[in-house]
C-alpha cells in the first residue's frame, strides 16, 4: 500500500466551515498529526492513531508525519484555518526538501480551508475588498526590522493589512510597536478590526481606530485587520458597523 | 417577516469546497442573485427565484438584492471563491452606504469561502507560506500607476504576490507589464505559479519562472502567484514540483 500525506485545513474551528474535502481526508486517515487544540476539533475514531504535539515543533511534527506516510500509512496533518497560510504546509515542504530522496515521491496533498482573515473579514463586512497583504507579526522566524520594513511598504502603498500571530506571552510588545509604526503612514481614524476566535462560539469582534487600537486586548487567537486610507465604516442602528474597502481606488499620494 | 441578505462564497467551484454554512444559506434562500457562471453552480430548486446578471454590473446587482431583502425576502447573493476578496461583499457594502437609511438595519451576513489564491497555493505546495499580498491587476477601477506602485512596494519588501483578474480580452497587456515591472526587483529565476480553474475539472497548473512567465497563457479564470526571493521549488520524480515559501526569512537587502 502506498502512503499519503494530506495537510488538511480545518477552517476557523466550527464544523460549519469544514469543507467536504477536508472531512473526507480526515475520515480516510489511519493517523492524525497536529497541534493539540486543532486535533481536539476532530472527533476520535476507533482505529485511527492520534499524534499530538506542541505549537513550537512544526518541523519535528512534519518529519514524523512524513516518516509515517513513507511507511505506507494514510496520514492527515491537521492545521487550523488554511494549511498554506502561516501554517503546516510550508513546514512539510521544508522537511521534504531537507529529507531523504524517497520523500519526494510521496503523494502529498494540501486541502485548503477558510483562513482566519477571511472569517474575520466576513464578520466585519468587507475590509479585504481591495488590495491587501497578510503578515505574521512573529519575530521568532524573521528579524523585527524586516517586519517594520514590510509594514512601511504595505501601509504607504495603500494595502489593507491582515496581521497574523499579533501577540503572545513571549512577544508582548510587537503589536503595539506595529500600530506605532503604521501611524507614520496612516491617519489616526484608520479603521482597525480585532477578530478573536472568529467562527467559534466564543467569537469576539472589536472595531476601532488606529489611535485607539493600543487599548484593545489581543492574544494568539486574534487576527487584526488594519484598513487602508480607502477603508470605510458604516454605522448601523441595532447592528454592528460594517467595515469595508471599496473596489474603486484613487491614486495614493507619494 | 424580516428580510435577510447572505453574501455567499461558493469557493473554487467544486462542491467538495462548498462549506456547510454556504450550502445552508443557499438552501434557505427565497431568491438567488449572481453572475451567471456562479449561479450555474447552484442546483435549481422549485420556488426559488434566480436573478442572473453580467460581470460588470456589481452595483446594480447589489442594489436589486438589497431591495428584495428590504421587502422581506431571504436573499442569497452568490460569489465565486470568497465574497470578501475582489468580489460582491464590498459592492453590497457600497450600496448600503449610498442607499436609504432603512438598508442599514437589514440583516446582512457574509459567508466566507475558499478564495482562488488558497486553492492555487494548495495545488502548488505552499507558496503563500510566508508574508504575501493579494492584488487585482484590473485597472478598470483604479489607475495603472497605482498598480505599478503596489507591485514595486510588494516585490521590494519581499512579499509573495497573488494576482487576481490578471488578464481579460479588454485588458490584454497588463499581466505582461506587471511581470516586466516585477523583474526590476526580482531575479529571473523567481518561481511563478499559474493556476487556471483550480479546484474544477478542467484545472490546469503551470509552474515556471519570472523570465518565462510572459509565454504562459492566462485568462480571467487564472490566478497567478509570483514568489518572493525566499520562494523555493522542489523537483519531484513522477510528481509536479512543490513550490513553497519557508516560514523563516532573513533580512531583505535594501
Amino acid at each position: 500500500m502506498t502512503g499519503r500525506l494530506a495537510i488538511v485545513g480545518l477552517g476557523p474551528g466550527d464544523d460549519r466551515y469544514l469543507t467536504p474535502e477536508a472531512r473526507e481526508a480526515l475520515d480516510g486517515a489511519d493517523a492524525l498529526y497536529g497541534y493539540g487544540p486543532y486535533l481536539d476539533r476532530v472527533p476520535e475514531r476507533c482505529g485511527q492513531a492520534r499524534h499530538e504535539s506542541g505549537n513550537r515543533v512544526e518541523g519535528a511534527r512534519a518529519e514524523a508525519a512524513l516518516r509515517d506516510a513513507a511507511s505506507g500509512a494514510q496520514v492527515a496533518m491537521v492545521s487550523g484555518g488554511d494549511p498554506g497560510v502561516f501554517a503546516m504546509a510550508s513546514a512539510v515542504c521544508g522537511e521534504i526538501e531537507a529529507g531523504p530522496e524517497s520523500w519526494r515521491t510521496l503523494d502529498v496533498v494540501v486541502v485548503p480551508g477558510i483562513t482566519a482573515m477571511l472569517m474575520v473579514a466576513a464578520r466585519a463586512g468587507a475590509p479585504l475588498g481591495h488590495d491587501f497583504c497578510a503578515m505574521s507579526l512573529s519575530d521568532n522566524l524573521k528579524p523585527w526590522d524586516l517586519i517594520e520594513r514590510r509594514l512601511d511598504a504595505a501601509a504607504s502603498a495603500g494595502f489593507v493589512i491582515a496581521l497574523y500571530n499579533p501577540i503572545s506571552k513571549a512577544r508582548p510588545w510587537q503589536l503595539g510597536e506595529a500600530f506605532t509604526r503604521l501611524a507614520r503612514h496612516l491617519a489616526p481614524t484608520t479603521p482597525v478590526v480585532f477578530g478573536r476566535a472568529a467562527g467559534r462560539d466564543d467569537e469576539a469582534m472589536t472595531i476601532t481606530t488606529l489611535d485607539q487600537a493600543h487599548d484593545v486586548k489581543a492574544d494568539m487567537a486574534t487576527l487584526v485587520i488594519v484598513g487602508s486610507p480607502e477603508t470605510r465604516v458604516i454605522a448601523r442602528q441595532g447592528h454592528a458597523p460594517l467595515v469595508y474597502t471599496p473596489r474603486t481606488a484613487a491614486a495614493v499620494s507619494a
